[in-house]
């Protein structure tokens, strides 16, 4: 008999897709076309589509299971505290999506009492969709398309290649750290975003190393992460959860982690 | 009567397509497939994509146009001072291609006399050809995926989103001069490679800003921008041409090139 948990995670997982499909299809029509760019508080760009993604995954979740939390970036928590809780960012990366380029997602994570579950990542122009389990009892795997994916058996910094969204998110001791962490690696490239968690469960990239992130930035990508043989945490080594820290390390490896996670600490004295 | 030197820039523009179409063709199957990477003389990444594609497109143009020169980034220069030279990067962005990030481009430029009349970017992944015809006595026109396209009327530095591949290009003086422009605008991306000509061509990007390129790095891109309406020169504001420095700045208008150019040299002394 199929074991319960594995049984529920595959509901929430065909759930998932339906919200990303849902978003995808707000985001398509409003890529590269006339559109407004506003400010948010702390500056951020947001537009049209990030507004009207976030509103068609609320309004399904409402529909279908609404006793669960929700936590989005653009219209804040709704039952926080429940013990299911989607966690939602309708574009990651809305800086990329208003210059035309697609390497922006909408991510969705799926918490339950407050640890990720299940992740998706989701390119609605490329057409990329990652998939990810990652769940104490609960079998870890992570798709690309629907193909089962696993990240790249790299366990040296040198021979790594490594992605950070732009050195500007590090600032202080975090710039320190990733100083020291990306002299280390054989390459480091800029600029992918959420993207690049995705071509690391891909085996294309061996360490995506990032700071500044709220927590929709990051929870859908641990999963993913770890469901495909990577490890995801803070730089403390630590499991992420919606109180973790803004700094988040991926990596390919367990023993890639561990050099990473030593470059990132002794940075810091 | 038709211009003659209109019907040849559509004559060899049309050529430069079926090169682009052969690159492609190169380049498609051995995106994210197993690869082997090796290290040329300087260190950069180079794979057989990159030689396939080059070696597809000079023999397209050693059997219709055998008295032109080529210049290419895997195979060195032949004829290089021919009256008609092309100058091809087959990858350009060899670092996004093995990662799996579709933001690398196969580069065209055909060079009268040693000044780009025309020049082509083609993302094979993504379907995106950017085409630009810019030379004197000629119709400077851009199109994207063949429909015109013109850069955008943005004029000042403080509300232009700025891209470079990546801070590590420029160093010493270089460095100071990129610090002096990118702080005056809105918003600084890095990782696009190529593609982020494209887009400032299409109006997304307002302005791109490189350094240590190599000729066959950005040749094809001058006509690109230039021909959608922007302005694409070396540091000191001059045409780029095969003897260029390895410097240059593109931007969506001539009072936004000034401005810049300006931050750029003030900030040399």
């Amino acid at each position: 008999m199929p074991d319960p948990r594995e049984l529920m995670a595959e509901m929430y997982l065909q759930f998932a897709e339906e919200l990303a499909d849902a978003a995808g299809e707000a985001i398509r029509p409003r890529f590269r076309s006339e559109l407004q760019v506003d400010r948010k508080g702390d500056g951020s760009p947001v537009t049209q589509a990030d507004r009207a993604a976030e509103t068609a995954i609320r309004e399904l979740i409402a529909g279908q299971f609404p006793l669960h939390g929700v936590i989005g970036e653009e219209y804040g928590n709704e039952r926080a505290d429940a013990e299911w809780v989607w966690v939602v960012d309708p574009i990651d990366g809305t800086g990329a999506f208003v210059s035309g380029l697609p390497t922006f997602g909408t991510l969705i994570a799926l918490l339950h009492d407050g640890t990720p579950l299940l992740g998706l990542l989701d390119q609605p122009i490329l057409n990329d969709r990652w998939a990810g389990v990652s769940y104490p009892g609960v079998i870890r795997r992570t798709t690309h398309n629907s193909h089962p994916v696993h990240t790249s058996s790299t366990t040296d910094l040198e021979t790594s290649i490594g992605f950070a969204t732009t050195p500007d998110m590090f600032s202080g001791d975090a710039r320190e750290a990733w100083n020291s962490l990306s002299s280390s690696l054989e390459r480091v490239r800029y600029g992918a975003d959420c993207y690049a968690y995705g071509l690391l469960a891909s085996g294309f990239v061996d360490i995506v190393c990032e700071a500044s992130l709220k927590s929709w930035d990051y929870l859908a990508l641990a999963p993913i992460v770890e469901g495909a043989g990577g490890r995801m945490t803070d730089w403390d080594g630590q499991t992420l959860t919606v109180e973790s820290e803004d700094r988040v390390l991926a990596s390919a490896t367990q023993r890639l982690h561990r050099a990473a996670l030593e470059r990132l600490t002794c940075a810091n004295g």
